[in-house]
């Protein structure tokens, strides 16, 4: 691929990204995404196939940041720290990425053949990778006894998940701005290691 | 209005519910509502001046229900056994109304004009009645100072509400049947209240 190829490989991920996001698989058109591009519509085909390749093109490039998670088994061995870590992360990547969210959201509300494919198992991965660590300190009895793994994981990722998922509607009611991000964080593993520790 | 005329008008809204959740506000068109009503296609302006007054109608009904979490006030006074109604409001809501989740997903994440008459008042309502819930059991010396009300409150709501958004991607992890809700609540429960409580 010549330098001129990714770049317009690239340039169609780009463009497509906020207008998939914005009016979902269905309402964008090869033709719109060619026209805000200014590329010849057949680049679609070409590089993709056609919109169903270029859309899982755009899923996987925004949930590939989801494997990044892995990166906490490298990076930490105590379970809690790990969890302290995986909420970092999962702030960072939605401070990064503006539309993961939604793909997030319409694809497990509306979901398109691409869920099965590429949604589905990178949250997969970041929920066995929480359940591990959970497992794993209670294997070392850190954390209380009777706690369901999975539970105990969807707990933790739903207090950090929905913060973002609200903000438009509480905006007036709390300060989301990211200069308040690590006050944040320090709030809900707060609660969450007083809620699971022994 | 007469009994055939609150029929058609119920009729409309009950088949307009599952497009609009399924395809969005700009997917539906009134040709195609009315051809699953089985009436009129004059009868959309007529009762609701309208597709966006027929899709105001939708949202009204869908967040009607997050009105009675402001009953919670009214059954029990100890702050955590109403943390405990809420938990619980929230899962039946859920179980009663398949469509809830997709319209406040998708509210949320690519607003129409209705989110700020419809959608975001009704989350500010149940986000300020658990705030308050939590401001009264810090006052009583119920929960541990330095929690602020606000993020403890998103921080419950989402451990629920984010259980139900996962469930098409953690199916094959975790049960989510309605038979396991019980242990769920006591779960979430459990966690949320070493979490908080002194």
């Amino acid at each position: 691929m010549t330098k001129g190829d990714a770049d317009c490989r690239e340039t169609l991920i780009t463009v497509a990204t906020p207008l998939f996001a914005e009016k979902g698989f269905n309402g964008v058109s090869v033709r719109e995404i060619a026209g805000y591009a200014s590329v010849n519509i057949s680049m679609i085909s070409y590089y993709f196939g056609g919109k169903e390749g270029l859309y899982a093109a755009v899923l996987n490039k925004q949930f590939a940041v989801l494997k990044r998670v892995a990166e906490i088994n490298t990076m930490e061995s105590d379970p809690l720290k790990k969890f302290e870590l995986y909420v970092r992360a999962t702030v960072a990547r939605y401070r990064k990425s503006p539309y993961l969210l939604r793909f997030y959201t319409s694809e497990l509300t509306n979901p398109t053949p691409c869920f099965a494919t590429i949604v589905k198992p990178a949250i997969q991965g970041v929920v066995k990778i929480l359940q591990e660590t959970f497992a794993d300190g209670l294997s070392h009895h850190q954390f209380r006894e009777g706690l369901d793994p999975t539970d105990t994981a969807l707990a933790l990722a739903g207090m950090i998940n929905f913060y973002f998922l609200i903000e438009p509607a509480t905006g007036e009611l709390v300060d989301h701005s990211p200069e308040r991000d690590e006050e944040l964080i320090q709030h809900i593993m707060d609660i969450f290691s007083k809620g699971v520790l022994k």
